[in-house]
C-alpha cells in the first residue's frame, strides 16, 4: 500500500491501569515523535481497558476511521491480555499457532533457568496473514498486518520492549510507506524569553511548508524545533535544516546552549571536562538543586568538587566566609552576598569556578523591595566575577529550577568564551 | 437521570497540541481521580485535535457509547477552538447567545484595563438546554448538559481553569448522580519493599468489594490505597476506611510515614518545626538532591541550616573533617565515612541532627566489593549515631532518589521515637 495524503493515523493504548489516576502513559508520546519524524501526523489517540466489550468497540472504531493503527499493550500472558484475540475477532481472522515462536519463548525462560508457564503459550499465536515482530526484551512478539488499505501494528506495552521493537521492525516498514524523508533538529536557549527568541528569528520563518520552525517554551528554556521534509532524499531534508540552523545560530549566537540534544548540565560538564577545569557551588534558595543537576551527569566527579547549601546566615558566614557586615547592610538576598558566596566556595574548594546563588523562592519571605522570585547569581573565576539579578515567576520549585538554569548558563557562556579566545 | 450500573464514562481531551510529542496531558488523570472518588470508573479516554471532521467523528463515537462524557479544551476564542460548535452540531442543538455571559467576559477584560477582543464574543454562546459553568480563572464558561440518558460536560483545557470549575460546579452535580459515597486514604511507607508490605497486610484484604486495598510501588516508596464505597453515607465509607487503616497501622507501625497525603520531606519538616530542632546534611552521591527536597518545603529555612555536597575526597576532609586515614583504609564509600560526614556536618552547622550520605550512583565507579547502588547513610544526633547500608537498584537518578528517601525516613523515625518517649 501507499499512504494517501489524507490517511489517518491512530494510536490505541490498551490496559486497565491506563484508566486509573496512577499511570502516566508515555508510549504514545514516543510513537507520535517517531511518526512525526516520518512526516506522519497522528489524528486520534485512544485509551481503553481490558474489558472485552469496550476493547472491541474501540478497535472497531479505529478500524473504521484510520488507515494506520498502532496499538500498544495487552499482549501479555494473562487472561486480562486480550489485544491479540480482540483484533483477530474484529478483523474476522484466525489466530494461527507458530511453533518456532513458542520455541523462542521457551528458550527465553530456559536461559533464566525457568520453565515456561503454560499461560505464555498463547503468545505464540499470530493473526492470520500477519508477520511476527521480534521482541528482544520480552516474551510477547509484536504483530504486523498490512492489508490493502490499512496497516495494523500491535506492540507490547512496556516501553523497554516497545521501543527497540519499533526501531528495529516498525520504523523500516513505515519508512517504506512514507511519502517524505524528514529531518529534525532542536536548538535550545536558556537566556532568552519566548518573545525575545521570536524577535530574533521572526524573519527566518520559511514560506515553504516543507520547512517548519516551531518554538516551545519549556521550564527555564526555549526550544526552537526545525523540521524539514523532502520527497527526494534525507540528505536534502538535512541540508535544508542545516541551512536554516546556521542562519538561526548567526542571530542567536551565544544564547544557544545546545543544538544536538544535550541538556544544559551535560554541556557544562562536557566543557569543564574537556578544559580540565573544576567547579564548586554555593547555594541558598536553590537548596541543593544545582548540585543535584550537576551530579545527574555520569562522570561529574571529574570536575565537581564541592557544594555548600548555606541556608542560614550563620552558615553563609561560617562555611563561605561571607562578612557579617554585608549580610546586615545589604541583606542575605543581594548582589554582594551572591558574589561573596561564589568567591567563598571557589577559595574553599580550590576550584577553577565558583557559583553563588541567593534569592527568595517563596511563597513567603518576599517584600516590596525584595519580592518572591528575586534571585542573585554570581560566577567567580581566577581573574574575575560576574553577577546577575533575576526576577523569576512561578511557584517555589519553578523559581528554584530557573535559578539553577541561569547559573549553569552563565558558566556555559564563560567556558565557551574562554574556549574561543 | 440516575446512573445505571453499567453506565460508561468517557473523557475526551481536545486540542491539536495533544497530538504532538511535546505535551503531557494531565487533565484526564485529575478527572479520573475525582470520578473514582465518586465511585465512577472511566471506560474510554480519547484525544483528538481541532480538525472539524475528526472532532465530530470522536464526539459522535463518544455520544454513541458513553453515558457520561467529560470533554476538555477547545473552548477558547480562536478559530481553532470549536468544541462548543462541534458538540452543538453533533447533538443537533442550537447555540444560544447569553447577554449576561458576554457582560461578564467584558468586565473581566475591563478589570485588566483592556477592551474585549471581538473573537471572545463566541464564548457567550451556550448549547440550547445546557447550563453555563462559572470560570473563575478565564473567560470561557463551561457547559453542562443533562439529557434523559446522558450527561455532557464541556470544560476548559488549562488546568488552573478546569480544576476550580470541576470542584465547584461539576463535582456537586455528579455527586447527586452517584450511587455511592466514596472515601479514600493513602498510607505510605519508604522502608518496606512491595512484597514486605504485602506480607504485613495480606490477611487484611477485605472480602467485601465495597472496601478495597491496592498497593502501588512508586519510586522510593510503597503506597497502600484504601477505598470504601457506601450506598448509605459518606460517614459510613469513612468509618470503613478508618477501621481498616487502624488495623494496617497496627501491623506496619513505624514503617508508615504518612496517611494524610503528606510527602516524606513535609513530614520531616513538620516534625522538626514542631520540636524546634534543626538539621544539616552532608551529601556525596546524592549531589544536593537531599537538600533540594528538604528546601522544596515552604518554611524550611526555620529548621534547615546547611548542606555540604562533598563530592571529592578533599572536600570530605576539608569541609567535613573526615580523617584522611579513614578514607584511605575504608574508602570513601563506607560506613565509617558516612558516620564521619554526619557527625562532621552536625558539628560544623551546630545543628541538632546531621545526615551523611556516601555511595556509588553509577553507571560507572562500581566494583565487585562496592557495586553501583551501594549507599551508606548515617544520622547523627546529640547522644548517638546510626548508620544503614543499602543496595539500591536502578539508574543514577533512581539511586539518588532512593538514597534521599531512606535518609529522610531515618530522621523521621528518630523524630517520632523521640516524640513518643
Amino acid at each position: 500500500m501507499r499512504l494517501r495524503k489524507d490517511s489517518k493515523i491512530e494510536i490505541l493504548t490498551i490496559g486497565s491501569e491506563l484508566l486509573t489516576p496512577y499511570f502516566q502513559e508515555t508510549n504514545s508520546q514516543y510513537l507520535t515523535q517517531r511518526l512525526n519524524d516520518l512526516g506522519m501526523e497522528v489524528s486520534f489517540k485512544s485509551v481503553v481497558g481490558d474489558d472485552r466489550e469496550n476493547l472491541l468497540r474501540a478497535i472497531n472504531e479505529a478500524l473504521s476511521r484510520s488507515q494506520i493503527i498502532i496499538a500498544t499493550g495487552g499482549l501479555g500472558p494473562t487472561k486480562d491480555d486480550r489485544t491479540r484475540e480482540a483484533f483477530a475477532e474484529a478483523l474476522h481472522r484466525k489466530l494461527l499457532f507458530h511453533k518456532n515462536i513458542l520455541k523462542k519463548i521457551e528458550e527465553r525462560f530456559k536461559r533464566r533457568g525457568l520453565s515456561m508457564p503454560a499461560v505464555n503459550r498463547k503468545q505464540a499465536y499470530i493473526i492470520e496473514g500477519a508477520a511476527a515482530l521480534k521482541n528482544k526484551n520480552g516474551t510477547a512478539p509484536g504483530i504486523w498486518l498490512e492489508k490493502e488499505q490499512q496497516i495494523i501494528g500491535l506492540l507490547p506495552g512496556p516501553p523497554h520492549e516497545l521501543k527497540p521493537m519499533f526501531e528495529e521492525s516498525v520504523w523500516p516498514r513505515l519508512q517504506k510507506l512514507s511519502r517524505f524523508h524528514v529531518f529534525r533538529k532542536v536548538i535550545k536557549t536558556a537566556s532568552l524569553t519566548e518573545s525575545q527568541t521570536e524577535t530574533f528569528i521572526t524573519k527566518l520563518y520559511p514560506e515553504d511548508s516543507s520547512l517548519q520552525i516551531s518554538t516551545l517554551a519549556c521550564p527555564g528554556q526555549i526550544e526552537i524545533h526545525l523540521t524539514a521534509r523532502s520527497e527526494k532524499s534525507l540528505a536534502q531534508a538535512k541540508n535544508r535544516v542545516s541551512r536554516l540552523e546556521k542562519k538561526i545560530l548567526e542571530r542567536l549566537k551565544d544564547h544557544v546552549f545546545s543544538s544536538n540534544g544535550e541538556e544544559l548540565e551535560e554541556v557544562v560538564g562536557r566543557l569543564l571536562r574537556s578544559q580540565k577545569k573544576t567547579l564548586a557551588v554555593a547555594e541558598s534558595c536553590t537548596g541543593g538543586l544545582l548540585g543535584d543537576r550537576i551530579t545527574n551527569v555520569p562522570g561529574s566527579s571529574y570536575y565537581f568538587l564541592q557544594g555548600i547549601v548555606a541556608y542560614s546566615n550563620q552558615a553563609k558566614i561560617d562555611a563561605l566566609g561571607v562578612k557579617p557586615a554585608i549580610l546586615i547592610q545589604q541583606g542575605a538576598v543581594s548582589s554582594e552576598v551572591a558574589q561573596a558566596m561564589a568567591r567563598g566556595i571557589r577559595e574553599k574548594a580550590e576550584s577553577h569556578y565558583g557559583l553563588g546563588i541567593t534569592g527568595i523562592a517563596g511563597p513567603s519571605g518576599g517584600s516590596p523591595q525584595k519580592p518572591v522570585g528575586l534571585v542573585y547569581i554570581a560566577l567567580a573565576w581566577e581573574n574575575g566575577i560576574e553577577v546577575v539579578k533575576n526576577r523569576f515567576l512561578g511557584n517555589r520549585e519553578k523559581i528554584k529550577f530557573q535559578a539553577s538554569q541561569i547559573a549553569l548558563d552563565m558558566l556555559r557562556e564563560r567556558l565557551q568564551k574562554k574556549h574561543k579566545s
